[in-house]
């Protein structure tokens, strides 16, 4: 995977370097996660095609599934028309994108319901 | 639709006082864009079951389409584990839900090729 010289000179990072960056599964097009990425890690996904994320709370770049090994083989990735978020469809390692153990981060609805599906048990994996 | 207390409570907005909002087409799960909401925006949402967003170049609440009249209709909504970010899945009213006339924002790849269905001429809408 690769990404164009127009591309590279035209993304749009806000005040603090970062570009919103969405998972969603390759298959089935479900969600898995939202996420932020500076231009390193965006590269950083490009030249590996794993996805890589910056967090905003420990400030710092990080490979998704680092810990958990539950990795994501990034597919496709896509621009959007203002440059300032990227949707990557991935394989995600081991079913499940979420620190929770759900399949995805979006397990409930804003009424409170959990409609999500739980695919492992955190306290076996961190 | 409506907000649960406990899920009013918990959400986490950023230091400018935003949500990421996703909105993906209800039946294909298509990402048709990504963009921010600020409590007001989130609450009109829910209220109306229509998006509304917050423009961060503009520093207004706006009504997807209403310029346009290319309105997202608000099937379900989605809150991820962290409470910062929401997904909608929407209806998306004359199909297209891009100001440049593709179905989805997101309608080419980072190596810069246009992968994405032109569904209005913009001209003709603004």
């Amino acid at each position: 995977m690769k990404i164009s010289d127009e591309i590279l000179k035209e993304l749009k990072f806000d005040d603090k370097g970062l570009l919103t960056a969405v998972a969603q599964d390759f298959e089935t097009n479900e969600i898995l996660m939202v996420a932020f990425m500076n231009l390193e890690a965006l590269l950083k996904t490009i030249e590996t095609e794993k996805a890589h994320y910056y967090s905003r709370s420990r400030a710092k770049q990080w490979l998704k599934g680092e810990s958990s090994g539950h990795i994501q083989i990034v597919h496709e990735m896509y621009i959007d028309c203002d440059a300032d978020a990227v949707v990557m469809k991935v394989e995600q390692v081991a079913g499940g994108a979420c620190h929770t153990g759900y399949r995805s981060c979006f397990y409930r609805t804003v009424d409170g319901n959990i409609v999500g599906e739980k695919v492992f048990n955190p306290e076996e994996v961190y």
